[in-house]
């Protein structure tokens, strides 16, 4: 029979959760909403966000009431480790925000070019995230492991996307302001996949005890 | 008599203002780096930004450590909220890090106009930093309540110069690349005043126990 504590504990994973499904379906709307050109749905994103900012509050507010319950340090690590994966999550929801925003901007003008890098890269960023939350729900810290590597990949992309979008720039000046709203949306994307790192790095610290953070701090930021 | 607890809370503390100090000097430095097209000083920003990450898991582990021991609500909430300020500060060295790279690429190039608005937001994104950590050590939540609003200047003046940036690449495609660097460099100012704004959010939360994230997230976003 579980306990009080383990119930509250429960709750604390159930309501991260509930945040990972939120903050990859406010993902997911943000790039169709791009991709349709479908200003109500990238509206909807914006909606969505709020419910993230307040579970958020709400799994802070539980994690420091169960912390002065926790009898051992591995539950100690689990409720700092929620806190943090609720605070990248929150940020997802954030990114996917930015993105919606953009959608509707750019939703004003012509499409400058067919999207095919922005999906691939949401698909990318979209399995890391869950790949990170799937490892977290059954403790598999070698599936948190192989989600981090990704992000090269990720990062590779916004930069070909980048260069490609300066030079079509450079190319037709009325393309300046459509491509600096394309390049915003692929730094968001790329930023998705750094949130994903970071949980799956906080997965391998929960279950390993090992702070995996900063080994491949450089090219997180090349 | 201090207690071995409150001996280790207050190294805790200490660490926190060592990164404080580390990150406003990086951020400092960067944009000294970018103005006087000084490549050394930019690479040393770098190499301190390594330092702010070993702090960051150091704060981490002693946090952890300490939580365990605290005996009072107050204590947990000390604890938690030291993380979080940990984490932006360490942030906040990313953000010096990515402009001191671009002050690099930037002195390849001849200087594009004189910098006016980097060095103002620098400074106000700074002086909000330290306001924030002077009123974590004074205990003094009216004091981070009062950094808050400044955010919404650091913004303003950010937009303003995306978009006299923005017209600048209009103007001549072969600004296109340097206003780029400009771009990342004032959003990376932008965000320094978020992080900035996160630890006086913060601050407020320890010392009156309210959440007042969210509140403003509208603005932060726009």
């Amino acid at each position: 029979m579980q306990t009080h504590f383990e119930k509250e504990l429960a709750a604390l994973k159930e309501k991260l959760l509930t945040m990972g499904s939120l903050a990859e379906s406010a993902v997911t709307r943000a790039v169709k909403a791009l991709v349709d050109r479908d200003d109500d749905l990238a509206r909807q994103v914006q909606a969505a966000d709020d419910e993230l900012d307040a579970l958020e509050v709400e799994v802070d507010d539980l994690a420091i009431q169960l912390l002065s319950k926790a009898p051992l340090a591995s539950d100690l690590r689990l409720i700092t480790v929620a806190m943090k994966i609720s605070h990248d999550l929150e940020r997802v929801g954030d990114e996917a925000t930015k993105i919606s925003r953009r959608a509707i901007d750019l939703g004003r003008e012509p499409q400058l070019k067919p999207y095919v890098d922005i999906p691939r890269m949401t698909t990318m960023a979209l399995e890391m995230l869950k790949g990170a939350l799937d490892a977290f729900v059954r403790r598999d810290s070698a599936a948190a492991r192989a989600v981090i590597p990704r992000d090269t990949e990720v990062d590779a992309l916004n930069k070909q996307l980048h260069r490609e979008l300066a030079s079509f720039m450079v190319e037709n000046p009325a393309n300046i302001s459509r491509c600096l709203s394309l390049m915003v949306i692929s730094k968001s994307l790329e930023r998705i996949a750094d949130h994903a790192t970071n949980v799956a790095e906080e997965v391998v610290f929960l279950f390993e005890g090992r702070d995996i953070r900063h080994q491949l701090k450089g090219k997180a930021l090349a």
